[in-house]
Parts: C-alpha cells; sequence; structure tokens
C-alpha cells in the first residue's frame, strides 16, 4: 500500500474516532446536566423544609442581647472587617436572615434588622444577590438613610480596630456593589455563620468586663 | 421589683432562650445531614451511570496519538507544571482514566497508562487519594520502575520550559505525597480536564508543524 493511502486511512479513522469522542462527550454532558437538576432540587426541598426552623431560631435570637454583634467579633475573618463605629451601631442588630432564593440558582438576599437607633431610620437594611442565566451575579442593597454625617461619605475616617482591613467597615461592604461575583464578607455570612451563629457566639473567649463590646452590666 | 430579682428573671429567660435555641438548631443540623445524604445518593447514582461512557471515550482516545500531552499542554494552569522531559515521556501517555471510589466520599483515584517506552517499565501509573472519616486526605502513587538514572532522583535538574513552575514536573506532582488535601494538580485533572478533555485538545491554536510535541508527519 502506497504511503499515501496508508495517511488517508489514518485520518480517516482518526475523523471517526474524533466524531465517535464528540458523541460520548454529548452522552456524559447530559447525565451532568441531569444529576445538577436532581442535585438543585434536593438543595430547593430543603431550602423550604429549614424555613420554620430558621425563622423560630431568628425570633429567639432576637431575645438575645448583642448576640450577632458578638457572633461577628468572635469570627476571625469577619471580625477584621468591622471598625469601631461599628461595634456601636452593631449593637442594635436584632435579627440576622439569610434567605435563598426559592429555586436557589438565582441568588439570595441577607436581611439585617435593627432596633431603633440613633444611626439611621430603616428599620431592616437588605444587600440582595441576584445570579441569571449566564452565571453573571449583581447586586443591590437599600439606601441607608443616615440620622447625620457620620458613616454617609466615602471620605469618612473610620475609627479603627487593630487588625482590621484597611478603610473597611460593615457599612462600606454592605453599600458596596462593586464586585458582586466574589463577596468573601456575604458568602462567610451565607455559608459560614448563618449555619449555626450559636456556635460562634458561645466562641467568646474573653470574659463580658473586658469585651470592648459596650456598655455591661456590673456582675 | 428589686433590680437583683429583675436581672434573674432576665437571666432565666435568657437561659430559656439558649436552650430552644440549641434544640432548634439541632433540627437545622438533622436537615442538614439528610440534605447531604441525599446529594451524595445523586452523586453515587450518577457516578455509575457515566462509567460506561468515560470507558468508551477512554478507549477511542487511546486511538489519538498525543491526545493527552495536547490537552496538558493547552490548559492554562495544568501547562505550567510541566518541563521538556515530560512532553518527551507523556507522548507515551495513552491513557488518563479518573475513578471516583462508589461512595464517592472516601476518594478518588487517577490512573495513567502509557505505552512501552524507554523511561519506565510500568504500564499504569497510579495516584489514589482516599479521605476519611474525619475528612483527612492520604494519598498512595505506584513506586515508578525507571530504566535509568533520568527523573528518578531528586537531585535531577530538569530541562525547564519558559513559564513553568520552579521544579515542578509530572513526575514530581505524581510521585509527591506531602499535601494530599491540597492537590491542586490532582484537582484539575479530576473536577477540569475529565469532565471533557477533548475541549482542551481542540483548544489548540498552533498549526501542528509549528508544535513543540514530538514528531509530526509532512503534510
Ligand atoms: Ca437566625
Ligand atoms: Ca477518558
Ligand atoms: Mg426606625
Ligand atoms: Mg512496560
Amino acid at each position: 500500500m502506497s504511503a499515501t493511502k496508508q495517511i488517508k486511512i489514518d485520518e480517516a479513522e482518526m475523523q471517526k474516532a474524533f466524531e465517535s469522542i464528540g458523541q460520548v462527550q454529548n452522552e456524559i454532558d447530559q447525565l451532568n446536566e441531569q444529576a445538577s437538576e436532581e442535585i438543585l432540587q434536593v438543595e430547593q426541598k430543603f431550602n423550604k423544609l429549614r424555613q420554620p426552623n430558621y425563622k423560630k431560631r431568628s425570633d429567639l435570637i432576637s431575645k438575645i442581647p448583642s448576640f450577632w454583634i458578638s457572633v461577628f467579633l468572635n469570627h476571625p475573618q469577619l471580625s477584621t472587617y468591622l471598625d469601631q463605629d461599628d461595634e456601636a451601631i452593631l449593637q442594635h442588630l436584632k435579627r440576622v436572615d439569610v434567605e435563598e432564593h426559592e429555586d436557589i440558582k438565582s441568588g439570595y438576599r441577607i436581611k439585617f434588622t435593627f432596633d431603633q437607633n440613633n444611626y439611621f431610620d430603616n428599620d431592616v437594611l437588605v444587600k440582595e444577590f441576584n445570579i441569571n442565566e449566564a452565571s453573571e451575579t449583581t447586586c443591590k442593597t437599600t439606601a441607608i438613610r443616615w440620622k447625620n454625617e457620620a458613616k454617609n461619605g466615602s471620605n469618612k475616617e473610620g475609627r479603627k480596630r487593630s487588625h482590621d482591613n484597611d478603610n473597611s467597615s460593615f457599612f462600606s461592604w454592605f453599600s458596596n456593589t462593586n464586585n458582586p461575583g466574589a463577596d468573601e464578607f456575604g458568602e462567610i455570612i451565607k455559608d459560614d455563620i448563618f449555619v449555626n451563629p450559636l456556635q460562634y457566639y458561645l466562641a467568646a473567649t474573653t470574659d463580658e468586663d473586658e469585651n470592648s463590646v459596650g456598655e455591661n452590666e456590673e456582675e
């Protein structure tokens, strides 16, 4: 057989192999889509089942003074985001509720419910993350109605806590919609803290009197 | 009512709140365990369903010369691990098969099947990752029976490709069992390349004659 004929036969065989690989790959892709769909259905089911428990837990937690600020300060990563103004304001944070969208895949929101306070008028601040069909994330946040100049300008010099990230604060994170697809703070709340916030509350190692978190009753 | 009595009532209420939060949290934990178990069952089911397709795809790919070395060189991250000795040896790599353990959660192995070659005797090199109940990962690898001094000592100076990680090579990755819980190369193969290797093979942008990947027939 001539060399040219042998090469043409090899190329024909390889072309067949590529087409067959493509067909098998289509089968694999379909199985992967089915698997993702079934996993999503499990996540949707359990999201519904958790709701009454989350509501009850949120109601109970709202009776514990300084619960959420304590949780944030006890979290090794989250605590580095907070500045000293945050500590004063977040004393008034009564509820943190993470609500996944019903279909799970299109996103979630985090609701922060506050007592009446001297800082802003809003009762509830919401940061919402939305993911579209092309997996792009966008983000919207409640406009905070500040009662005075403090914290409402981008030029604010927050009083820094030691070990905190430069220029970061809870409220600068909250109002930032620039990088919704890589929101570390939001993901820590949703995937870590909100799973079991009580473990972080109970992780406090300092005596309450030494804690810098606001006024404490004399023991 | 005296201040002391009021404080004691508040403490009693808070103690009750903590106990109730603990009970609700137990419910949530149980739901999370159920969800994880159901998701695992979906993954186990589809792992089984994929097997005949993976086997067929592997057989077809073994007919394509230089398939896997092309895939590795076309992958932006993986290609940075390879050195020039790897390129020569990996011409002989005929199959790459990722096999998850049947229960999924206890780990997986990657099997590299080679043609007869001048470098080592083994037909199949396997790197296996095992995860125990405490989520600790260990790793074992086939001992390579090198045919000569090249590549078998830790003092080997590999001929470097431009842009590669210092001192890294496919074979140094393969034999390394020091950091099994954070094996980036293994995870790229399992979670990225093995899903659809054909897309990486076809991503080659250079003409085959200009490709540094070994001998090519004159066109
Ligand atoms: Ca809650
Ligand atoms: Ca394969
Ligand atoms: Mg108000
Ligand atoms: Mg052999």
